[in-house]
């Protein structure tokens, strides 16, 4: 269930970000977005209610001891809100054409990508009642992993093409986003991700040999090409 | 704690109508709707913001037995969501300009007001761990209300001034959009907006005199003048 509230939680992201008034992109994974399928008010209204029915299917779960039965609800709240996405992409698009400012940068990158993911893992955790020392762990490795994440999208969005992303690239530099391609160039920007990654693997220790598949997962998020 | 999450509900609800995509309407309480004054994107994302935080604030807070401790989340996500306000507007921006249909008129009013209405009287109820023979009565209560309230809207919409509304008037005749006054004429909504604020006070019957207070705003609501 909270895989299924994060899913949702996403596509609203996704809805909304490509709205005209926001990144206005027409295409994501291939297709035409939903804006442009349904009409602009039709995609504003599916983004709401796909965040409604994201902490819907969450009031229908309950965390494990030694979590509050309601926390996973409050995780989904700080990673969506005002303190998470959604003020990250306000800031986003304030950035639009600014001067570079690391502090700024740091901070959207955080808010609009990375506390999603962290939150993602963390509930994961509290789901299955995991002890706090792990859920620690886990957190550190959804904002690092989460961080690195992004990095790589300004990487692709920049030297990718449409055709392997399934959306538009380019489109960062045209609008004079602040990524860190634009601050630190390419090379430093994949640096970054690779010690990032390094971060996020380092802090899965406590988890053992369990942790496999989030290893290979954070390697997966930065090599990827789309 | 249900009131302040409801007030957030609420005023997410206005800000996304008021979109230039939606209603396109640049006043509200006589002042510049949230576009007007602060753009598109940041209005559509502070909605996003504030529907958030409803759910935010509703998972500080746990009903009273004999109801779920997670009931109210479940309430208003049914008020707000594509079951409720986000499905009433959609289907609101879908009758502009099409045939008067009675059975879609009717629908719009329910889910895109009295929902959220009957959520705010009933999640009042859980909260305070009314028995469900008063849940019912409020519940009832809100419904009819709400539709009251709602064809109330319509009357003012097609009769006020700006002035005294602090909104714009006459707007959804221009927008040819389906109201109670555009199917039935602005006497006939009347009568049904009373009769209906009958209803919802007769279903008050089993909270006594205690109930006084919901009356007076029954009756508020069908006759107020914005």
């Amino acid at each position: 269930m909270p895989a299924v509230a994060l899913e949702y939680l996403h596509t609203y992201t996704l809805i909304h970000d490509d709205l005209p008034a926001m990144d206005n992109d027409d295409l994501r994974r291939g297709k035409a977005t939903s804006h442009k399928m349904f009409g602009e008010a039709n995609a504003i209204l599916a983004g709401d209610a796909l965040l409604t029915i994201a902490f819907e299917v969450l009031g229908q779960v309950e965390a494990q001891a030694p979590h509050p039965p309601n926390q996973m609800i409050l995780e989904l709240a700080m990673a969506a809100g005002s303190r998470g996405v959604a003020g990250g992409q306000f800031e986003d698009l304030a950035s639009e054409g600014r001067e570079p400012d690391p502090e700024q940068l740091e901070y959207i990158h955080t808010h609009k990508t990375a506390r999603l993911i962290r939150a993602a893992c963390r509930m994961g955790a509290i789901a299955a009642g995991a002890p706090m020392e792990k859920l620690e762990a886990l957190s550190t490795y959804g904002e690092r992993a989460g961080l690195a994440f992004q990095i790589a999208d300004d990487i692709l969005n920049a030297t990718s093409t449409a055709e392997e992303l399934g959306k538009a690239v380019g489109s960062d530099a045209a609008r004079r986003k602040m990524t860190y391609v634009a601050l630190y160039g390419t090379r430093r920007a994949q640096e970054r991700a690779e010690a990032l990654t390094d971060e996020a693997v380092a802090a899965l220790a406590p988890l053992g040999s369990r942790s496999e598949p989030l290893i290979a997962l954070a390697h997966f998020m930065v090599h990827r090409t789309s």
